[in-house]
């Protein structure tokens, strides 16, 4: 049987964003199946007790510099912090949770994270998010209208409230089975795990 | 004209750890001159608000977990965390610069990340420690004796406060001229900088 992998993910998560390049791709080689799975990064910190790494001066310039080495070295457009970073991303996310539901989170993701880190877009703005949602095949205005239904609201949630519980605390975060990883450039463990299968 | 790798270190980290076993291999291949660079991490965070990541308890739970990855991907003894971790580390950090300044740091360094984290043993341990610089090629009782001088004390002193005044804010740090990298995961961005030489 195939395994899967559980990607959770916010699109404020610049990190994030350098995973998103990455996993199906990595999923395609190992022949698992790929869940995306939005969360909201804001409530995992408050309820870890962890902190953005840009709220630590020093980690926060290095955090610019490491983005571009990390586009740089998997070939990626040039990245881009958005001037309104950190970015407000709840109806993003929640946008996400919609597209999965219609079978387009990739799509939507994909457009989504390259708005936000490659053309420095914020992903507050609802315009933005309806062009995405158009991008990504959806109809926008439904789909907008669909974030703030409590079914979608609460999915997002669960995504969160799980996450937290099976020991994240941060973004990107991966699950194989009930194996935990931590960040984008922990990818090479999470194939191994899935190459083993 | 050779390229100096700086490699900012304390004894207490085990990311130093895995860095120092990998340093010297990259510094060969890419004809850079290796500096070994003892500070105190501890004072690196109070300096910056930074924190331990094992104080989020969700991610200490998985740097632990991280850790044994990391060793079996490069293929390193079983990782283990010291059960008085985190280390007090201020006298093995002082007699790394003592170690530096007979050119010892290298056999030193090795034989005091290796003690901690791969045989768990405790660098507070004097007795411990005078085994190691033994080990490392050094006189055990005048090694410890020069922990104690303000010269070594000073010298450990202006390695951290140098590094935060460089941007520093964790363990390892490495720098290459004025550029700097955070994190024994980042070393294939250092080579890539030291190749382009």
């Amino acid at each position: 049987m195939a395994k899967t992998l559980e990607f959770f993910f916010d699109y404020a998560s610049p990190y994030s964003y350098l995973a998103s390049e990455q996993v199906e791709a990595l999923a395609k080689r190992t022949g698992a199946e790929l869940r995306w799975r939005p969360f909201l990064l804001g409530a995992v910190f408050k309820a870890t007790g962890n902190v953005p790494p840009i709220t630590t001066p020093n980690k926060g310039i290095y955090l610019g510099k490491d983005l571009v080495d990390w586009t740089r070295y998997l070939g990626l457009p040039q990245f881009q912090l958005p001037s309104n970073f950190p970015i407000n991303s709840l109806k993003a996310n929640r946008l996400g949770v919609v597209a999965g539901v219609q079978g387009r989170i990739a799509e939507f993701s994909h457009a989504a994270f390259r708005a936000a880190f490659v053309h420095g877009k914020d992903l507050g703005d609802l315009e933005l998010l309806a062009e995405l949602a158009r991008e990504a095949g959806l109809d926008p205005d439904k789909a907008l209208a669909q974030t703030e239904s409590q079914e979608i609201k609460d999915a997002l949630r669960r995504n969160t409230d799980e996450a937290v519980a099976r020991g994240a605390f941060g973004a990107p975060t991966f699950y194989v089975g009930d194996e935990m990883f931590f960040g984008s450039d922990r990818l090479m463990f999470v194939e191994k795990v899935l190459s083993a299968a």
